[in-house]
């Protein structure tokens, strides 16, 4: 069973991080299974499609994220407001892993496939949608909380996380065209002025 | 040379829309000349390879956006700040005919290939980031227009175009993503919250 769970994962982590260093269409299964150093026959064991191992690993991908975001992130110890501008501490430091690790910034996972594949594959654009909804509850109680504290006036929670989601896409891609971290970090903060106001969404 | 012109520009039209529709490494040579209805050694004629036809791409979608947006949108006679509303309703426009031609919103033609291509070639990675660059030109003077004439506070155009050019390009990501143009009829008027102060940049 070890040995299953292993090479099933390795599956996974290959093909995790040659799509994003490259893109979807880039890396095949063949790749993959030679970059993994798994035989072909075992990849469809596991996987019907290179779809399917794709959905698999953003199923992964979202559930290592939001338990990133939520223990390390997210941390109720720190006001509501602090905690956005540590989501966007983070961002700069996998922009600045990646670049360190391969000379490139990667933009977000999540984000390329989306760009790459929405009007191709609607089981994927479905998947990476609903992992935009669900990154958008937590930002949501965040905000919620910052402004029953007064922090923030009173806003529309769901089209102000909404806002925040597709600023902190466009951030990355940002970066990643700039090949440039220090993007984030400079235009990073002027999220929290993103607030959609009662009947204005 | 009409007919040399029109075998050029049949490459480019071609190549545009179907990158647009699907992706780079999605389409081929082979499938541009086909659906162009040239030979591939006329191709090569044109272009050396499909980089050079991209970056031809690039420079002529840039023309022709960059006059649509100075003739038709930033019109002179309309108030600044209405006029970066106008840049959206010409977004979500887009968004809703790409949608209704072809059934899928496709997102940003140069943020699309700026997601798919950054990591992978340098030379189109720098073509979108100077679209990205040159885009933020007419946005920043549109700003000190508006902080000139009272509209806006005194801001960090530089700064403040940037995080602009950002938030557009998360927008179109979220309306692919979702398939959906209303995101940018929704979010689109935040941007106008997105102003960084001076020193906040």
């Amino acid at each position: 069973m070890t040995q299953v769970r292993d090479t099933k994962q390795r599956l996974l982590d290959t093909a995790r991080e040659l799509f994003y260093a490259r893109s979807y269409e880039d890396v095949g299964v063949q790749e993959i299974c030679r970059e993994a150093g798994v035989k072909k026959g075992s990849f469809y064991h596991f996987f019907p499609s290179k779809r399917d191992l794709t959905v698999a690993m953003l199923d992964e991908s979202w559930i290592q994220f939001r338990d990133m975001l939520l223990n390390d992130v997210f941390v109720r110890d720190i006001p509501p407001v602090q905690r956005i501008l540590r989501l966007l501490d983070m961002q700069y430091r996998l922009h600045s892993e990646a670049k360190a690790k391969t000379g490139h910034v990667s933009g977000c996972p999540f984000g390329n496939l989306a760009g790459e594949m929405s009007t191709r594959d609607e089981v994927i654009r479905e998947r990476v949608k609903r992992v935009f909804r669900d990154l958008e509850v937590p930002i949501r109680d965040v905000l919620e909380e910052a402004a029953a504290a007064g922090d923030l006036p009173e806003l529309d929670s769901r089209a102000t996380a909404c806002a925040m989601v597709a600023y902190l896409e466009g951030l990355s891609l940002m970066a990643k065209t700039h090949n440039d971290p220090d993007i984030v970090k400079q235009l990073g903060p002027a999220i929290l002025k993103l607030i959609v106001l009662p009947g204005e969404g």
